[in-house]
């Protein structure tokens, strides 16, 4: 077995070696920008562990595991064109930097760029594919519930949890999914995996949310308070406002209409009214139990436990972000 | 053999019969709506009568067919945004009827979806993968140029084909080869179809801007003198330019920075260098040798005359629009 450590430095540098750029410079030099501004590489990162499991020879699957994280950057890219929003890893977005139609052409760029690792003849697998296709096509729904939520007052729990299920879990259930398909996985196993990966990422963004509020801004990479001042419906909120009482609610209603410059106020009004009605509480056990569900997704994978812990370990310090 | 109408009608049926939606209703909408509006269906009809050449079993490329008019009605979709254009076919463009990021989105999961079409493992086949993804990330190429040769003045005719080149005609190359691979041809044949197909995209391209001057609006089903207004570097204007004497070339300057209302007395001032320079004849000169290269690439397939006389018909009715 490899450490994650090994993977994920082996995997940069074939990333960062690629030679996908052709003329016009203009088209490529946003992609070789995105894709070198860093970032965790999970995806990758989990579809080789979840290969590994399989097989030691893991520079066969770099090529798809590239295809995915360049499908991932091509989401933040044009997500971020719709959110608007001006920095990325602690840099500038692709339409801040260059302009709205660099980051549309660009973003489609990636996503054909995507494709081409994905399907090339070369290491061809139809079910590959198909596990991309279905995957890709969630992901944009994800993303269209996510602008309607916007909009909505009315956004449910179980709304919510299939929005962030679209938009973040599926991409990582799909690579460790990919990782199991191409190192020979029984349908059955892979299809554990995929929920294990499903089940990882639904407390992987429910941990984000989590983070967004009372996490600690040197650890969490951005800063504190952002879903609370954009009214986001989140897990925390939702459920917040089904417990709160009728002051609290009018209180929670008005911060929502608030439109005034005095951001920490809002953000430190609406997190006084969670810790009032405990949500932290009840949002880290949920967190708890969809985690405990994947590895329980794990447990089941008809593999020893010594080939297994590569995945546990990885995705236990992916939890492991400081609150 | 099918005749084009056939080809047509079945094809179109099939394509309107499609049952891609799924929920949020919000993302397929634009979709279908882009769909419904009807076009040529050129590049299905070239690629379902490319594979009447070899069978006759025609509904079997149907799903191919539909993956490459979706990508292509993404292709205008995302072209529209970025040129900000209004109407398309005589309807809103879907960044107005609806807003941008609708269309951004809705965008993406168009090409999504072309990819759905054309990849599913239920009819792969490894060679039109290649095909297609040598093809898009021709067309974003092509689009790139376009953009940057709005900002240049010094556009050579080689760069201006080459432009016309990867924006249309790689695509319509694409879908007569992948007919033709489908229906069994050998490499020989499939490249000489392929290169059929871009001859015939660039003579159908360089029409089309001839036509945006010197056609008949009714026929032409947009307004006439776009490029001129826009001041689009087209063969047609590279060219004059160069033959303009220096009166000429100082009033063709000057209509370049006209920013006044009275576009008709740009377009006709426009026009009537061109007409002292007999740019008409040249261009009309050079689509009748692009058009006889195509032809000539047909007449080399390995195929009785009866087979091919299709695609050659369909090729001259393409070009047989009223000036």
């Amino acid at each position: 077995m490899k450490s994650i450590q090994y993977i994920q430095d082996s995997f940069e540098s074939y990333l960062q070696s690629l030679e996908y750029a052709r003329k016009p410079e203009a088209l490529y030099e946003p992609v070789r920008y995105v894709l070198s501004l860093g970032g965790k590489r999970i995806r990758p990162t989990l579809l080789i562990a979840a290969y590994n499991m399989y097989s030691q020879d893991i520079e066969r699957v770099f090529r798809t595991a590239a295809g995915m994280e360049i499908f991932h950057n091509f989401t933040l890219l044009h997500d971020d064109l719709m959110d608007n929003a001006d920095m990325r890893r602690g840099h500038q977005t692709v339409h801040k930097r260059w302009d709205e139609n660099t980051a549309i052409l660009s973003g489609d760029g990636m996503l054909v760029l995507a494709y081409r690792f994905l399907s090339g003849s070369a290491d061809y697998n139809p079910k590959i594919m198909d596990i991309a296709n279905e995957t890709f096509t969630g992901i944009m729904e994800g993303q269209q519930y996510d602008m309607e939520f916007e909009k909505r007052t009315d956004v449910t729990e179980s709304e919510y949890i299939e929005m962030i299920r679209l938009k973040t879990s599926v991409l990582l259930a799909a690579c460790v999914q990919m990782g199991a398909v191409i190192g020979g996985a029984s349908e059955q196993d892979s299809r554990l995996l995929y929920e294990f990966g499903e089940k990882l990422g639904l407390a992987f963004q429910l941990q984000d949310d989590m983070l967004d509020v009372y996490g600690d801004p040197a650890v969490f990479g951005k800063k504190i308070g952002g879903d609370i001042l954009c009214n986001k419906k989140t897990y925390l909120y939702i459920n917040t406002y089904l417990l709160a009482d009728s002051n609290q609610r009018k209180e929670l209603d008005e911060w929502a209409r608030y439109d005034g410059d005095d951001t920490e106020a809002k953000i430190s009004g609406v997190r006084a009214i969670y810790d009032a009605v405990g949500i932290r509480k009840l949002s880290e056990n949920l967190i708890g139990t969809m985690f405990n569900q994947g590895l329980d997704r794990l447990d089941q994978v008809s593999l020893p436990e010594s080939r297994k812990s590569i995945l546990r370990d990885y995705a236990k310090s992916l939890m492991n972000r400081t609150i």
